[in-house]
């Protein structure tokens, strides 16, 4: 029977994603209608490209809509699907609290840099500049987040019930470089008061990553729904239902959201998407424990916020630049690389990269076990 | 140790990838200045869309490039990485006889319809007409290899080693509808020589379709790199590691292949291309004995070539269109979509078909268990 059929694992998932993807097409242009006739869009910052000029007044905010599909899905499919299937007996979620703990932190904190996002974006739309909040007051914000993230993640979601490891365990994926013997395990790195430090940084780096990379038709979107894939794919190998559900329902509301974001943009997610989408990430490699493979599977937003860094020091000392402009996906659209060309390209290393980090991941998951 | 690694099945499908990817992305500029230099370009049909007629002059036949990088990956991969793997008694690979010959039958299928689709590209570029070959040699070729094709599965690549079942049986994924078990298995039926004529007529069909889809920048490569990804997961699910290897090595070239055809394309893969590739995804589907889902996995090829056959069929009955212009990928441009929307959104809709028949495979396949 179909109602029966949507209670497995696997197709819960699969559900996940494809309910993701439809709610978020069939919502954004009732959307776009809104916040046209609210006349509500996106300011253009005056030293990006010229050729970006033309975006001006593109409605932006989208995020809002992926946030919302996000946590619409998580509910339905984990506190009315999940329960159904584990009465019906078809599944048999071993430490189920552990990992609704796991899924909900992935949204609360998606959430909380979403509003983040979400109060700049307001503030760049009222007072018609670019620039949107002052770049102190969103650091603080993302400070606090930051921290209460991490203190949730080490104290409320916490030790692994299979391997009982606690969340300040860091799992540096080397073995398979030295052992001879396959899914040899991680070597584990306890750090406990540090891991707040550690997981804080992640968290800031990685939402303003996705925030810098959100500065071409279908760049962000693109990427996230590749890296979330990925966590998703890594949380189900680790039986981890609800929080391969989170990044399922994710990475179909990207899709979603990619069908009008598709070059030329009818919509731009803005901050509140892409903050909001960059905690999600780094919440979800806290949660599955990646954090330190996170830096591969999430490696274009680590190129993209380096080429920033980079950029910004070198000109400080030198008085030139090393790229024609920063972030680096503008540095190939001045080389001459159409929107659609960056777009692409940029993909296909985000799927390398994220490709390659499961490849580690499911190597050594004989190891992990959790 | 990393020259251990690499003989692990699962690093050995991610290196097929990744080396497919790599090496069609290199050797790519030297093609595309080669066939620019001897002004070997693809001349545009003159009754598409008008804006098609700038791409007048672009090199063709970069299909040449991904049949001999599938063809190379495959050999280094099969004949030189795996003997060692099981050299070390890292795989243990059973019925290895079986899979190889699986592996050449698609490596073979794809070369003959490439070649067909050469012969084609040169006969358009030599006579500097869009139309190429006549209708009739083409479709005459094709049956020769289709028959050929369809005799080699049932005949050489043969009966399944596990189930003992005849490559004459066509795999019906319904149980799951009316069964209570999960991974209740296939409802299977035996048609003996009438499998010549359904194989025949699916690889002619599945090498137009692509052939068809074939008409706007990325379109073909992107949607045959996600289509080829899902038959190597589902390979690899059936132990299959010559086949996963081969459909691995067909979606990196792909990937490599696009990272030069995004909008604006320096490069058309050309018959060449699209008729191998067509040919490969039937063969794919033959040795994987998922005929029937490959009308899911391959929807988006199926959906191509129907808008082509409702056109005319509607067109000779009625003398009106059903679409503004057919294959179906031009209605939409001709409804003002830009070339990447129709791009990415068709990408979307390949990924939700490929996932959808995934998922239905992966819950089938206790069951199959090929």
């Amino acid at each position: 029977m179909l109602t029966r059929l949507a209670l497995f694992p696997t197709v819960q998932v699969f559900l996940a994603v494809a309910l993701g993807l439809v709610l978020a097409a069939f919502a954004m242009p009732a959307f776009i209608s809104f916040l046209t006739n609210r006349r509500i869009g996106q300011q253009i910052r005056v030293d990006g490209p010229q050729r970006h000029l033309i975006k001006e007044g593109t409605p932006t905010m989208g995020g809002v809509v992926i946030l919302a599909v996000m946590t619409f899905v998580f509910v339905l499919m984990v506190y009315i699907v999940s329960p159904s299937a584990q009465n019906a007996s078809l599944t048999v979620l071993k430490n189920h609290d552990y990992m609704v703990r796991g899924a909900l932190l992935v949204i609360g904190t998606a959430l909380a840099c979403g509003l983040l996002g979400y109060i700049d974006d307001r503030a760049k739309v009222i007072r018609e500049r670019s620039l949107g909040l002052r770049a102190r007051a969103k650091i603080i914000g993302q400070i606090l987040i930051a921290v209460v993230f991490s203190m949730l993640a080490v104290n409320w979601v916490g030790i692994t019930p299979d391997l009982q490891l606690p969340a300040t365990t860091i799992h540096i994926p080397l073995n398979m470089l030295t052992s001879t013997v396959p899914l040899a395990g991680d070597t584990l790195l306890y750090i406990p008061w540090p891991y707040i430090v550690f997981a804080s940084f992640m968290l800031i780096g990685m939402s303003n990553a996705v925030n810098l990379t959100d500065g071409l038709d279908g760049l962000a979107a693109g990427t996230v729904t590749i890296v979330t894939l990925v966590f998703g794919a890594i949380a189900f190998a680790q039986d981890n239902l609800s929080v391969a559900i989170v990044a399922a329902a994710i990475s179909g509301a990207c899709i979603g959201f990619l069908w009008y974001n598709a070059h030329p943009a009818e919509i731009f997610m803005g901050d509140t998407g892409s903050l909001g989408l960059g905690g999600a990430i780094a919440a979800l490699a806290a949660v599955t424990k990646t954090e330190l493979l996170l830096l591969i599977i999430g490696g274009i937003f680590v190129i993209e916020a380096l080429s920033v860094v980079i950029q910004v020091a070198w000109f400080k000392r030198f008085k030139t630049r090393v790229f024609k402009m920063a972030p680096i996906h503008h540095h190939f659209e001045m080389m001459g690389w159409s929107e659609t060309k960056v777009m692409v390209r940029f993909w296909i290393i985000t799927a390398l990269l994220a490709g390659l980090g499961f490849a580690i991941y499911f190597f050594q998951q004989g190891g992990l076990g959790i």
